[in-house]
């Protein structure tokens, strides 16, 4: 477990020492932040919408990179816990508490999310031996990786599921499902998992990301980017179906990314007139007679300026600023309030928020009206920056390794003050390389009164390394 | 020292025994990888130039975060050892080296590299105390932080250093030298200095970083750049020299980035007709002789395609890629020779290389012509991608946070082919983004012979947090 020894936590112990108990304001900058109450929030609402479309929920963890939101994700009622990790380490990380679950009789289906290569097998045999038959799956999408199938079983003397990793319009990873690459695949597989010495696989089915889905500008877009992973998947899975003895499999479709899956919340709603919704909803239910359907996402937990302009979820749920669970806690460092616009610097760089860039607003973060002295309850008068807004208020204009220059937008003689040293928090605006920065998290909570939302409640930790 | 603690390191001896007389073929991917021939080299070209061109050369660590680089950016000769940091935590873990330097009777010289902040002093001062006297120096460019200063003599009765941090033109951090801002804060660091209860402060210069001379494309252009920093640091120290008490003192002017001070190797050259070389030349002399003049950088260490496309670095030395001592490991996950050029997937990310622009190419990192089986010696034939010369070879063409996606330049029927699990080497687009991706770093030995050249020699830890 290269991924867990070489890339160490601090002590627990010292952590919450630290933090627990203490106010923002007092706490040393930079540091990520959780509202803890938003990210359950999050997470409770995508189950619920899985729930009541009649879909399974995957999690994907690589947002945030911790057994508690981890937790959220999956709820307490599914069996087995659906996970999709993008490195083997994260999965190394919350063996102890998937083997938890399994003593307490809940098992465990983790898809690798990443194209196997022969490197992976050992690492995943030794999760597949702890957590059990069927518990790791692995994607393919090229027939050079299929010799080495056979190192899962040879390992734990069990098979390995396989999801062919498909292509449905994102041209990341993948191969197309009307393309004869997919027929060859799908031959070469069923010849493995049928044929003399068998590999010791199982084909399950056919698994989709589409992250440019990023770039939907509506909840009805994103919902067509949703029913246009689903159509191309069953295209692929129509297609299994007359590979020999394929022909009657029940195949496990499994489509989304943050944008989509949220805007599934959409067709929840019994009553909509709206024609988009009702024709994903009927594609939703029409796949389900012939195929299990799996929505997977992972930014949903925390969301973030991207996800705010992709307006993935339905306009009845409010989307907005206060479903962001995560922000960056900065220190101002310097003031610049000669300049063209009046600037300050914040001793908080591109390592704590990413260089990722928003298509709604030219910046790197937006400042939150959280106020140090606010005490979890008064804001800003000034408000904040709100790209679809007045665009009024301090966003991150510049970002260099370890400080960022903020810049005032809006009249001058409107601006909010800000002071050395003062403590402000920063919408970021991709989430998971934002958190990526941090070892740990520091964990308020809104939903309880006064002073008391700025007050630490927790510190988990979240993973590096492979 | 939280920044220390809160982010552990793995252990040495354990990192060790995993990859200490390892083929690089046989690492788990992905790993940053470091030269130690080339660094080495880098580091004393950088030193030499200082010395004949008779200034002083300060170490920014902030690209590397390593101590063993550190060592071979100070050299063994300067006393003191001058440095300068973006993060109290890069302090902190240099410190016991320091403390053994001190032992050793070379005293530090630390300039902490952002417009400190109140809460920046409890940690400074330990250091201070820890270092000595005049170990420990900090960039102020507003006034607000004046009343703050006196901390630090508070916490440890020496008088700490302070540099004017000038915006030369990058319009990041600092104040412009011929502003009236710049006449107050003089002004105001005066009192603080000579008037009073006197704040325990010295004002030694001022500080200048011309970050956007990261976009020179020649040569005589970041020259330019050096000459213009050096320039509008002179007006600012001058005009100082008319401020009560500060008549007569000898003031230090540190300039540069890795652009500009590898650029300064051109100087060094006594027979050179160029005309620019020429008046900057002039202009460093005619200044040294009123001013201390030092230069200052990190990223020439190790390089990276944006250094390579800033041409930085004088003809007469060959800038090229045999330079770059950072190379990031990947392994190919998948192949997809069907698709309009060849591509393939690597299970590298922006986590690993960062989300960093280069002008020169539309990629996000080079695939080196190295070869996993080559031993050291052999490398590709069809060579690499040079976004200067043919512009044919694998570029890392797309990136997600956990992988990307390789793209195949040039005619489809000379593509160097690439196996599934396959280790390649990329060069990334910035060292410093690149390197902060990980917590430790391999380290090679190029001048080996045969094998010996892919056999990792060493590890060491790259320091995070803050």
């Amino acid at each position: 477990m290269a991924g867990v020894t070489n890339y160490p936590n601090a002590s627990r112990d010292d952590l919450k020492a630290q933090y627990v108990g203490k106010l923002l304001r007092d706490v040393d900058a930079p540091a990520a932040i959780i509202d803890v109450h938003v990210a359950r929030r999050n997470c409770q609402l995508m189950l619920d919408a899985a729930d009541a479309l009649g879909v399974l929920f995957r999690s994907h963890v690589k947002t945030h990179k911790t057994t508690e939101l981890t937790k959220f994700q999956v709820g307490e009622k599914s069996d087995p816990i659906r996970l999709v990790v993008s490195t083997l380490a994260e999965a190394e990380q919350l063996q102890p508490f998937l083997e938890e679950c399994k003593a307490n009789g809940r098992s465990t289906d983790l898809i690798y999310g990443l194209p196997v290569r022969p490197s992976c097998f050992k690492r995943l045999a030794a999760l597949g031996k702890a957590l059990g038959k069927s518990s790791i799956s692995v994607l393919v999408d090229s027939p050079d990786i299929i010799p080495f199938l056979s190192r899962y079983r040879e390992l734990t003397s069990h098979a390995v599921g396989v999801l062919v990793k498909l292509d449905t319009g994102n041209n990341r990873a993948g191969i197309a499902p009307d393309s004869q690459q997919f027929k060859d695949l799908l031959a070469a597989l069923h010849a493995a998992e049928h044929d003399g010495n068998n590999a010791g696989i199982v084909l399950r089915g056919f698994y989709s990301h589409l992250g440019h889905s990023y770039s939907s500008d509506s909840t009805n877009e994103a919902m067509d980017y949703l029913a246009q992973e689903i159509e191309r998947c069953t295209i692929g899975a129509a297609y299994a179906a007359t590979v020999g003895k394929y022909a009657g499999r029940r195949f496990l479709i499994t489509v989304g990314a943050t944008p989509t899956t949220t805007a599934a919340q959409n067709l929840t709603s019994p009553d909509t007139l709206d024609p988009t919704t009702k024709r994903v909803r009927e594609l939703v239910d029409r796949s389900k007679a012939a195929y299990d359907i799996e929505l997977h996402a992972g930014a949903y937990v925390t969301l973030d300026m991207q996800q705010l302009a992709a307006h993935a979820r339905p306009t009845a749920s409010n989307l907005s600023f206060d479903d962001i669970a995560i922000t960056v806690l900065a220190e101002v460092g310097s003031l610049y309030p000669h300049r063209a616009q009046p600037e300050a610097l914040a001793a908080c760089g591109s390592l704590c928020l990413g260089r990722e860039a928003c298509r709604s607003y030219p910046g790197w973060g937006v400042v939150t009206p959280w106020l140090e002295d606010g005490e979890g309850t008064r804001t800003a008068e000034t408000g904040w920056y709100d790209p679809e807004g007045e665009r009024k208020g301090w966003i991150m204009d510049r970002i260099s390794q370890e400080h960022g220059i903020l810049g005032w937008h809006g009249a001058r003689d409107n601006v909010r003050p800000l002071k050395v040293g003062e403590k402000i928090r920063i919408w970021p605006n991709h989430c998971c390389i934002c958190i990526a920065g941090f070892s740990y998290v520091l964990v308020v909570d809104s939903s309880l009164e006064g002073a008391e939302k700025d007050r630490v409640q927790d510190v988990w930790f979240s993973w590096r390394g492979w």
